[in-house]
């Protein structure tokens, strides 16, 4: 079955002030990826830039950029170069004043089969991703891309804390559930802190995998980036991870260090998974209307009887 | 906030062959539940029974009850009496040759509150959860009880590996995601096996907490249950734990050993930990339409351009 056989890369990165830094450095880690045995290789989110979504400030919409466009050509190039399917992540200029966080997907050589756009969009004042600002919600739904490498359901950050998503990328066949992102530590947060938030963010994401009988890559950016003009910032955790469908943790990088991590799935597992654990088969897709609801009332006593 | 705190006591328990036994048993460890500090309790799964799913056999129905029936009318005595809130599982002869899988819930000295009939429901041969063939499929949806102890979404064993099913909970409301169980290891498993499955089914449940904000309760049997008339069986593997809504595990019990574990909630948490991490308020709502499908066409290049 040496078709099931998939070899990834998660490169985990930090970023520097200078975006085309950024964009030559990512291209020389995804040929190192290519080089350790990658058919397939994962950019953080928003992988040219620092996280510029700590403030909100107008001037950074320059950093927008069309797709297709300089970076993402980029990408199709040395993806068609090393035959490596490559997904990466751009600030997208939009139609009509529409900015949005987008991910890119080139299939190697066979090149651009489509982008996704950010579904669920954070605002968190507190910690800085105010994200709601610069980004209008993904309007093109969740949809696996169709690869030579497998069907890769990919969704960006935020969108990893809703199983609705994960779900949504299942149904339409994904086998591979993709994460490219950027979330880390406010300086203030306590060891204690630190450990539960990072612990949970994985967590969320392997229970997608369980869920729904897929395999999951977590791709996070690292290292700390001070917030503009002032005190404070976001020590991104790294922590990248590949999942099996069953949820074990098949590789995960370190939380401080600039790494491409390799990860080796049997895609045939997939199938076998969700015969052992049919949850797909058993869903009550009668009794599910209610999950398109903001919040249900709830006739109190309605449950007696 | 004297009015938040919560003492929840967790009767993790090995069912003996006779059904009158067990039901004292569970009598007993809610009032030691009690006399340590606890205001609700929580049985595991079909708490009254060797978990005859098993095998097939048409001579187990007559082990069905009506509710009310003696073995609620016994929980609702002890639960007026001690003044705590019991949740018990039962097997429920219902209406027209319909039989359920069913919790009951009673709140102390305010009575019964109502029931709820287990909505997905497992089939496995290989590992002895046959219950597809004596139970029909819950019907009364899923709906958290409005107690004093908080609101309380009550779900049953298979239910915990789908996130619809905590999610419409907390959509209505619930503080509190409850879910007795029967669930162990097949006496061939190896220990790294084990390993997984058993930390698959606490991952799942925590991730259901974070997802939606809510504190989780899981109570599990414990105990090796021999298969009727055969080789094999079922190891079950306890494990019941209370997890906060950041997904901490506040309390967890043994792999082998009746225990009753105390676990002290404050409900406050809830709406501190909905503000900290808005999950409810990003849902896409408008693109869920698809989750009520039990799978979905996928347009391959829908996404493209």
């Amino acid at each position: 079955m040496a078709g099931d056989r998939l070899v990834v890369g998660l490169v985990q990165m930090s970023m520097r002030p200078d975006p085309g830094e950024n964009l030559a450095r990512a291209l020389d880690l995804i040929a190192k990826a290519h080089a350790a045995g990658a058919t397939m290789v994962c950019l953080p989110e928003l992988f040219s830039f620092r996280y510029f979504c700590q403030s909100e400030d107008a001037a950074n919409f320059e950093l927008a950029e069309p797709v297709p466009g300089p970076a993402t050509q980029a990408l199709e190039e040395v993806a068609a170069k090393l035959d490596v399917a490559v997904i990466g992540g751009v600030f997208e200029l939009g139609a009509h004043g529409n900015y949005h966080n987008t991910a890119v997907f080139f299939d190697g050589r066979r090149g651009y089969l489509g982008k996704y756009r950010k579904m669920h969009i954070p605002d968190d004042p507190v910690f800085g991703y105010r994200e709601k600002y610069y980004f209008t919600s993904g309007d093109l739904d969740i949809r696996p891309f169709r690869s030579s490498r497998g069907a890769c359901g990919v969704m960006l950050c935020w969108d990893q804390w809703f199983p609705e998503a994960a779900r949504l990328a299942a149904l339409k066949g994904a086998q591979i559930l993709i994460y490219p992102t950027a979330i880390g530590w406010h300086p203030d947060d306590s060891p204690e802190v630190r450990a539960r938030q990072s612990e949970a963010w994985e967590l969320m994401q392997r229970s997608h995998g369980i869920a729904n009988g897929c395999f999951v890559i977590a791709v996070n950016r690292v290292g700390f980036e001070p917030a503009p003009g002032g005190s404070g910032g976001i020590g991104f955790w790294g922590g990248s991870f590949a999942s099996a469908p069953d949820g074990r943790v098949l590789a995960r990088a370190s939380a401080e260090s600039d790494e491409v991590l390799i990860a080796e799935f049997d895609l045939a597992a997939v199938e076998r998974c969700r015969v052992e654990w049919p949850f797909l088969r058993d869903r009550r897709v009668d009794a599910y209307a209610g999950l398109q609801e903001r919040y249900l009332a709830d006739d109190e006593n309605a449950s007696g009887g």
